[in-house]
C-alpha cells in the first residue's frame, strides 16, 4: 500500500509539472530541419527506446524522401505525410539506420500500403517524452511516450473501424529483413534486422521487440509483400503486391511484413499499445515491457517520463536570458541525453561486441558511441553534469575492448561501423580519468589504448595507417582521398591523451613516446600557405593546393569533411605551440580571425568547433572568444526547427550551446580546463553530483554593465579575482560561486 | 552393451539387404517424367520428411523450369541443372508447393547464386530410402537418406574448398519468408512459410528446423538477397543482390536466405548433415532429430530406411510376371506409401486444422489428404494391407473435424485447399467402417458427415452449392465453369456412403433421406446424347452441347478436368441403376465399350478410373474387364520415369495399377467388396494385419493354360469355387488361398 500511495502522490506531483519546470523550456522540434537531424519524438534521457513520428516516405507531398536522396532521419519538419511511429531512432546522425517498426493507426476500411494508408497531420505537440498529433485524413489523435526500453501510444478514434498496423517492411534503415509471430490475440513478438549504417553493409544487428494492445481485435493478421512470380503463380493476384494473411496467425518472416488488428470503436474510444525491444531477445523485450510498464496507463508512463526529464535537465537552472535563449539552451541539454543510449536489458543483458554472444553488464551498458563528434565536448558535460553515466560509458568502451579487442571508433548496437577516423575513444577516457572518474579497469583501458596506438599493420583496426604514421610521424598523402591529414591530426590528439596518462601513472618512457609523436602536427604545416597541406610519400607537399577546397562536403585531398583552413588550427593539445607555428600571437590571432572573416569556419563541423576559444590562450585577445561565441549562438543556435547549424551529431553541436551559454568551454579534450567565455543568462545554478563532486551547488551569476555588456571584465570566484581565462575542472567543481562582470567594451 | 549389440547385429542385417528383398524391385524414377510428379527423394513410409534431388530452376539447361510454367513437381528426369535437396515434398500431385529447405554442396570459390552455382550430375541412384548422385561440376558425391521426421546427407568432396549452402530462398513452394538463427558453429534452426497450394493464397503453414553439421566450418554465414534500392543505398553493391552475411550470427529473415558453411577438405573427406523438421516449433524440430537419430551414422540410418521400406512392402509378395511387371507394382506400393504423411513430431504435438493452436495426438495424425483423389482407392489398399494406419487416418480426419468444425477435402499440413469438389471424407470413413476399422470417434464422425451433409447456406465449406442441391436433388449450372454436374456426381457417392452407414447404425430416416439424394444422378441423363449433361437452371438442359469436351484440361460447362464421357459412368453405387439408366446391360456394355475405343477413357483422372470394371456387373461381360486392366497396365504402367500415365495423385494411379495387377479392386468405395480381374503374377502372397486379420497369410495364385492366357476361367477360393466377379471384404481377408484359373479366351 505504501508503494501505491508514493505512486499516486508522484503521478499527482509530475502531472503537475507538464509544463512546469525546465521541461517546459525544451523544444523538440529544433534541429527538425536544416539538416539537423533531431526528432521531436518521445524518449529518456539515453534511453533505448525512442518514438517518433515518421515522415519521410510514400509520397510527392513530401519534400524530403528517404528512398529519393541520402537521407538520415525518420522526421523532417518540411514534411507533411505521416506514416506511423518509428520505434528507436538516431538523434542528430548524417547516416540512414534504425527508425523502424512502424506503428500506424487508420480508420475505415483496412489499407496496408504505405504509400496509401499515411495521413497528413496537424496538432504536432511534443515535450521532452510525449508527442501527439492530429491525423487529418483519418481524425485520429496520436499520443506517444516512452520508458527507458518502452514505448506505449494512445490513440484516440472516430466512430467506425480502427486500425492498428505494424509495419516492419519500411524504416529508416537500409537493411531489410523481419520475423514475428503472434503470441495471444493482443501480442506479437518478432525481430528485425537493422544495420549498413554509414556505408558498413557487415554492421548489421538484430532488434527483437513485443507489442501488446489493450483491446481484443475483432480481425487480425498479416502482411507480405510477395515476390513478382511468373508463370508459377499467375493466378495469384497477390503477386508483386501485399498480401493480407487473414486466416494465418503463426510464424511469418520475410522482406516487407507487417502485422495488423481492426476494431469497431464509438467515437471518441482509445486504443494503447505498448512495444517492448530489447538487442538480445524476444524474452527480454517482454522482460523490459512488463519492468517497466504496469498495465496500461498512457498518463502514468508520460507523467513519468516528464518527471524524469525534469530532473535530469533541472541539474541545470538558469535564469535571465531571453525565452528563446533559455529554449535554445534547454533543448540542446535535452539533446545531449540522447546519445549515447541504454543497450543492456533490465536483467543486465547485452549483445557482445562484434560477437554473437550475450552477456550481462553490471551497470549500464551504453552504445550509439559517435566519437569523433562527441569526445570533443559531450563526454565533457557528461563528465561535469552526469558523471555517474560518463563513467558507466568509459565502462562501454572498456567493456567493447574487452569482448571485441578493440575501442570503439563509432559503434552502433555492438558494430563497429569505423565512420570518420582517428582514435576518439582514448581522449573520452582520458579526460573523465583526468577528472576524477577512475572507478573502471584501468589496466584494461590502458592496456587497449596502448594497442591502438601501437599496434602495426593493416590489422591495427582503429589506426589502419598506423605504419606510416609510425615510421614517419605523420601520413603522407597515399590515395587522392585517403584524409591523411586529418587522420594523423587525430591521432596526434590521441597519442597526446595518452602521453597525459602514462604521464600522470609513471610510465615516463609511454608518456614520452606518446607526448612526441603528438608534436609531428608541425611536419604538415606549410610556411607557403600558412596552413596544414597534404604531404606525398616522396616527403614533399601537395601541389596543386588550394586550402579553402573542402568547403560544402567537397572531397578534398588530405582532408574529411573540411578544407585545411577547418583542420589548420585544430590541435587543441599544443596551443602554444600552435601559435608558435603559425608565426606568433599576433599572427596566430590575425590568421585565426580571417577563418571567421572570411567565411572558412564551419559551425556545422567539429574538426573547427573549438576554434572561438583559442583566441583565449592569447592575453588580450580573449574579446574574440566571447564575442564569437555569442555571435555564433545567435547565428547558428535558435528556437525554431531550422535552430541547428546542421547535423547535430549526437549532441556534439547542442553540447558546444550548452557549454557556450553557461560561459566554459572544454576546449582541449584531453585536459581537465575550460575556457571561459560571456555566459548568456544572468544566472546558472548546476546542481553537481553528490557521489563524485559531494552534491555541490555551483552558482554562475552574470553581473552586466548594461544591456549589451558581452565581454569579460572581470571573474570572481567566491569573493576572489580569478586571474585568466582557463579554469580547472577541479575548481569549478569545488567552486560554489563564480561571478562573471560583463562590459560593453 | 546389450543394445549396442542388437544395434549392430540389425546394422548387419540391413546393410546385407541392400538390393535385396522385395525393395531392390523399387524404382523411384517411375513417375519423374511425363507429369507424374513422383521423385526419386529419399522418404520412409508415408514419412513426414523426404529429401529429393531439385532440379528444376537456374538454367536454360533445364526442359522444364518452376518459374517459366506451371510445375508441381522439384525433379524431372529430363533436366539436368541440380541446385541442391529439397527437405518435405509432395509426390504426385498437380500443384506447386513443398519442396523447400535446399541443402547444396559446391567445392572451390563461395557462390550463394543459384543460377550460378548449380551443377550437372552423373550416377544418379535411387532406392527406397536412398539417393545419390555424382556432381560433375564439382566432383562431389552426394547422398541422402531419412528418417520419418529427419534426414541426414554425406558428401564426399574433392580437395580443397567445400561448401555447404542452405538455400531458404528458392523451392517450389509459391510462398516465400524464412527465418533462421545460429545456434553454435555447427548448428542452426529456423523457420520457412509454406503454402499457397492449388490457387489458396491463404492456406499458408510453417515449416520448423534444425540443421546439423558433423564438422566445424573454417567459414560460415548467411546470405540474403537485399532490395533493389535507390539514392538512399547507392553506395551498397549489394542492392538487388545476395549479400553474405560475414559476421553475423544472430537472427536473420527475410524472403531470399540461406547460410553457407566453407571448409578445407582433403580429397575424398565427407561431410555429414542432419535436417530435423516439424509444423510446431524448432525445439520439436530438434526433439525429433534427437529422437530418430543418435549422432551422425548415415550407413544406419540408411539401412534402417531400406529395412523399413523392406517391412512394409514385403506386407505382399509376388512371384512370377516379368521383372518389369514386378518393378512396376512394387514402385506402385512404394508410390502409394507416400501420402498421406506424418504431420505430429515425435513428442505427439501437431498444427490444429485450421488453427493456430498446437494439440497432442494420441497415436500418429496424418496429413496430405487428396480425398477427391484418394477416396477411390488408396484408403482401400491401406484398410487392406496397412489398416492400422487408415484407422490412424480416419482418426485423423475426425480431429480435423473437431477442431475446424469440417471434415478434410484436400488438407495440406493443416489447411483445407478445397482443391477439387465433393465431400469425400465420407466415402473413406464409410469404407473404413464397413471393413471393419471402428475404433475411432463414430458419433462424432457421423455429426461431421452430417454436417456437411445436411448443412445449408453457403457457409457449407464442403458443399458451398448444397442449396440447390437440396431444394432440386441435382445442381444446375449457374455459372460457365462451376463443375456443377461433377460436384452433383460426387456428392451422390458421399450420401450413397452416408446411407450406408446410417442404415447400419438403425438410423432408418437418415439412411433413406440420403440413399434417396444419391439416386438422383439420372436427373443429368440426356436420352437424346447418352450421357450426363449440365442442367440449366430452368430445368433445361444445356446447348449446344458437346459430351467430348473437356479432354486435356480444356475448361467444360459442368465437369470438372474431363468430358462428359469421363463422368457419364461415375455411379459406383448405384451400377444396376446406371445400367438401367444406360439402356440395359447390352447397350451399357457397348456405350462403356465405345468409351475405350473411341478414346474417352482418360487413364490420367480419377472420375473414370473404376470404369474398365463395370464391365464385371453384366455377366457375360467380365472378360472385358480383364482384358482392360492388363492393357491399360500394359500401356501406360511401365518401368521407366514415364511409367506413369499421368499426376500419380498422392498414389491413387500407383494403387489402380497394385490392385489391377493383384487381380482385385476396390470399384465402390462405399462398399467393402473388390471386383475381381486377371492378376498379372504367378503367385501373390498378402500378409494381412495381426491387430487386424489375425495375421493371416492370403495367397493367390495363377494358373494359366499358356502364356497368353489372360482371363478368368474360374476362381477357387479354398478349394471352393467362386461364383461371380465380385468378392466382400471379409471373405477376402478370410480366405487362405484364391486360385486364379486363367484361359487364353
Amino acid at each position: 500500500m505504501r508503494s501505491g500511495t508514493i505512486t499516486i502522490l508522484s503521478l499527482l506531483f509530475s502531472l503537475h509539472l507538464f509544463g512546469q519546470g525546465v521541461t517546459a523550456h525544451v523544444n523538440p522540434f529544433i534541429g527538425t530541419t536544416n539538416y539537423g537531424t533531431t526528432h521531436p519524438g518521445a524518449v529518456l534521457p539515453n534511453g533505448m527506446m525512442s518514438v517518433t513520428p515518421f515522415n519521410v516516405m510514400g509520397s510527392e507531398k513530401n519534400r524530403y524522401d528517404k528512398d529519393k536522396q541520402w537521407w538520415s532521419t525518420p522526421y523532417s519538419y518540411e514534411n507533411s505525410y505521416f506514416t506511423g511511429f518509428a520505434h528507436l531512432n538516431l538523434s542528430g546522425v548524417g547516416c540512414p539506420d534504425l527508425g523502424s517498426l512502424l506503428l500506424m493507426p487508420t480508420s475505415g476500411e483496412l489499407n496496408v500500403n504505405y504509400d496509401e494508408y499515411g495521413s497528413g497531420y496537424s496538432d504536432e505537440q511534443a515535450s521532452p517524452g510525449y508527442y501527439s498529433n492530429r491525423l487529418t485524413r483519418y481524425g485520429i489523435l496520436t499520443e506517444v511516450t516512452a520508458t527507458e526500453r518502452t514505448s506505449i501510444a494512445r490513440f484516440t478514434f472516430p466512430e467506425g473501424q480502427a486500425n492498428i498496423l505494424l509495419n516492419l517492411g519500411e524504416g529508416l534503415t537500409n537493411e531489410s529483413g523481419a520475423w514475428m509471430r503472434r503470441i495471444s490475440d493482443t501480442e506479437i513478438e518478432g525481430m528485425k534486422l537493422l544495420g549498413t549504417f554509414c556505408y558498413n553493409p557487415q554492421a548489421v544487428f538484430p532488434v527483437y521487440f513485443v507489442m501488446r494492445i489493450n483491446r481484443q481485435p475483432s480481425a487480425s493478421g498479416y502482411w507480405k509483400r510477395q515476390r513478382e512470380m511468373g508463370v508459377e503463380a499467375a493466378w495469384d493476384s497477390t503477386a508483386g503486391k501485399r498480401k493480407l494473411y487473414t486466416r494465418y496467425g503463426r510464424d511469418i518472416a520475410g522482406d516487407d511484413i507487417g502485422a495488423y488488428f481492426s476494431y469497431q470503436v464509438v467515437e471518441g474510444e482509445t486504443i494503447e499499445v505498448q512495444i517492448g525491444v530489447s538487442f538480445v531477445s524476444t524474452a527480454n523485450a517482454r522482460e523490459n515491457l512488463e519492468s517497466e510498464q504496469q498495465g496500461f496507463r498512457f498518463d502514468e508512463v508520460r507523467a513519468a517520463a516528464s518527471e524524469r526529464w525534469e530532473r535530469e535537465l533541472s541539474r541545470v537552472r538558469v535564469t535571465g536570458g531571453t525565452d528563446d535563449q533559455r529554449v535554445v539552451f534547454y533543448t540542446a541539454l535535452y539533446h545531449a541525453l540522447i546519445h549515447p543510449n541504454l543497450l543492456n536489458d533490465v536483467n543486465g543483458e547485452y549483445p557482445a561486441m562484434e560477437s554473437d554472444k550475450v552477456l550481462t553488464a553490471n551497470g549500464n551498458r551504453y552504445t550509439v558511441f559517435s566519437l569523433w563528434d562527441t569526445y570533443r565536448n559531450v563526454h565533457q558535460l557528461l563528465t561535469l553534469l552526469y558523471p555517474g553515466k560518463q563513467l558507466e560509458m568509459v565502462r562501454s568502451m572498456v567493456g567493447m575492448y574487452r569482448e571485441s579487442g578493440w575501442l570503439p571508433k563509432w559503434e552502433l548496437y555492438g558494430r563497429e561501423t569505423l565512420t570518420m577516423e582517428g582514435d576518439p575513444a582514448i581522449p573520452v577516457i582520458v579526460d573523465s580519468w583526468m577528472k576524477g572518474l577512475r572507478d573502471f579497469d584501468l589496466e584494461t583501458a590502458y592496456e587497449a589504448m596502448y594497442k591502438s596506438a601501437t599496434t602495426e599493420g593493416k590489422h591495427n583496426l582503429l589506426r589502419p595507417d598506423i605504419d606510416d604514421y609510425l615510421k614517419l610521424g605523420y601520413l603522407p598523402l597515399r590515395e587522392k582521398y585517403d584524409n591523411s591529414v586529418s587522420h594523423a591530426l587525430e591521432y596526434y590528439i590521441a597519442d597526446n591523451a595518452l602521453s597525459k596518462l602514462a604521464a600522470a601513472l609513471g610510465k615516463k618512457e609511454d608518456a614520452a613516446l606518446f607526448r612526441n609523436r603528438s608534436l609531428n602536427y608541425t611536419r604538415y604545416y606549410s610556411p607557403q600557405y600558412g596552413v596544414f597541406r597534404p604531404i606525398l610519400p616522396d616527403g614533399t607537399f601537395l601541389s596543386p593546393f588550394n586550402p579553402k577546397q573542402g568547403e560544402n562536403f567537397e572531397e578534398v585531398p588530405g582532408f574529411h569533411e573540411g578544407s585545411s583552413w577547418n583542420y589548420s588550427f585544430m590541435v587543441p593539445h599544443d596551443v602554444p605551440g600552435l601559435i608558435r607555428m603559425h608565426g606568433g600571437k599576433r599572427r596566430f590571432t590575425e590568421k585565426l580571425q580571417a577563418v571567421f572573416d572570411e567565411g572558412h569556419y564551419d559551425p556545422t563541423n567539429e574538426p573547427n568547433i573549438g576554434y572561438p576559444f583559442l583566441f583565449s590562450y592569447v592575453k588580450g585577445e580573449e574579446w574574440r572568444t566571447q564575442k564569437l561565441t555569442q555571435e555564433l549562438l545567435e547565428s547558428y543556435f535558435k528556437n525554431a526547427p531550422d535552430g541547428l547549424p546542421g547535423n547535430d551529431d549526437t549532441g556534439t553541436m547542442s553540447t558546444w550551446a550548452v557549454f557556450a551559454m553557461m560561459g566554459f568551454y572544454p576546449d582541449n579534450p584531453t585536459e581537465p580546463f575550460y575556457t571561459f567565455t560571456s555566459p548568456v543568462f544572468d544566472k546558472i545554478t548546476l546542481q553537481l553530483d553528490p557521489l563524485h563532486y559531494g552534491g555541490r551547488q555551483l552558482e554562475i551569476e552574470v553581473v552586466r554593465t548594461g544591456k549589451d555588456a558581452r565581454y569579460i571584465d572581470k571573474i570572481v570566484i567566491d569573493g576572489k579575482r580569478f586571474g585568466g581565462y582557463r579554469i580547472s575542472h577541479e575548481q569549478l567543481t569545488k567552486a560554489g560561486k563564480i561571478v562573471f562582470y560583463l562590459k560593453e567594451r
